[in-house]
């Protein structure tokens, strides 16, 4: 995806402390950029993390992970990590990120994609999505309903 | 695969700074406990990381990284990590890794897989595996040469 | 003090996440292996944490920290954190900690002090230590009551 | 010290990945917003770190940390880590730094010092400042010469 097709991009700094001996943020890391990303997307929908969802009874856990590596941010970059949903199923959700340097737009540094689940908080099965998060998703991402999203 | 697959297998055990509010180590951490597991095969093959490398005028990079989540450890569990190779190409190594409970050895709580390339440490360029290198994983896993692992 | 005079010695390897572009552990890790520390410290002395804080109403939190860096560890350094109870006040608790490299336990990495205080879990006010836990750490580390220790 | 003294006030959010099950950031991690501040303060006062620390052949090393807790922060924070020279030795350097929630500027959350000598990057003796530096520091602080930064 390009830049320019992200709504949401969130600027972010590397920490010294996330930089290995290799000069490169260590590979781990980036998964907790995507999860800042993740907290700002809820927000960015109009969703409070984690009362929202506990109001509804529901909870979300990721599912799989998996992450490309095309170069390395060092240390001090400025860097925007950029998500949007890429697939809202019946239960599951799937966010397509990337990121990028603040200078060198045109092509990322990572490219993720995390795909959760939404379950219920105790036994971890998962149920649909709330009507009204589904929504939100929608409204934020000006997305039609998608295939699998269809009325149940 | 099942655990008795696995040659190697590195017992850790879950540090409380590791678990978040869900209760389970955040997803990202995963990824330390892989890297763990890779410095330990280094060490297990006969191979001192990144001394050995550097002698050859190579390193490693993480290109791509996959992890699917079943359940969660949480505080104080005591755990395998284990990893084996799945594929050696030309010039990039593919790992398969398992996390399992110590007590729970018949189904993994996470299944990760990653690929590294070997590059030259300076322009990151891609380059065959040395030798020496390959045939301490050939030896380690008692593979036969494998089919992209042909004579160059 | 000396290496000899811990009884909690608990061995550690360091990861290649946690070594920063300086070579060395970052600054803030070394009070992640105190952490660990502390966990195989509740273990020693018969304590399931916070299983057995719960049950008595009582939970620890850190007040104060501090920590003196003589020599930084290094990747793959193979270290020996050691902790012992320099103090059991009332409500609090001073522990000792220092980090030593296996193969050279003469003298320390880095020196820590850590001071817990017992308080409710939910108002996080500080109250007295249950007589069990105090009686499990003296025994322990094998002191007499001490001075501000004495029976209320 | 006072929220109104400091001219560095590094905003930040708090990570999901940094809160621990106690439901506040893990004693460890305020070391990194530390770290964080640390980074910010060489920029405030228009150095580069590390290059023109290394174009000195010079570079700083944590001596000692200290941390008090006062409160924790928790999930989603909006903070300010605050910081600022306390006293510039010959070759030494305190800081004196302070975590504040964004909404409440009178209490901090954590009160720090940091203790950092300036060394040689390989025999990490210590050295003195670099006068250029020194300067720096003076200008931003807006302080008269200290009593142990007199001439030598």
């Amino acid at each position: 995806m390009a830049f320019a097709d992200y709504r949401l991009r969130v600027p972010l700094r590397v920490r010294w402390a996330e930089v290995d001996m290799q000069g490169v943020v260590f590979n781990g890391h980036y998964l907790t950029y995507c999860d800042v990303a993740v907290t700002e997307y809820w927000r960015a929908i109009g969703l409070r993390y984690p009362q929202d969802m506990a109001a509804f009874g529901t909870d979300t856990f990721v599912r799989k992970a998996t992450i490309e590596y095309f170069a390395g941010a060092v240390y001090d970059d400025e860097l925007f990590i950029c998500a949007r949903t890429a697939q809202l199923g019946r239960s599951s959700l799937r966010f397509v990120l990337e990121l990028f340097r603040q200078s060198e737009t045109d092509r990322p540094l990572i490219g993720a994609e995390l795909i959760y689940v939404n379950a219920d908080p105790v036994q971890k099965k998962s149920q649909p999505w709330p009507e009204k998060i589904r929504a939100l998703i929608r409204a934020y991402e000006a997305i039609p309903p998608l295939e699998n999203d269809a009325p149940r």
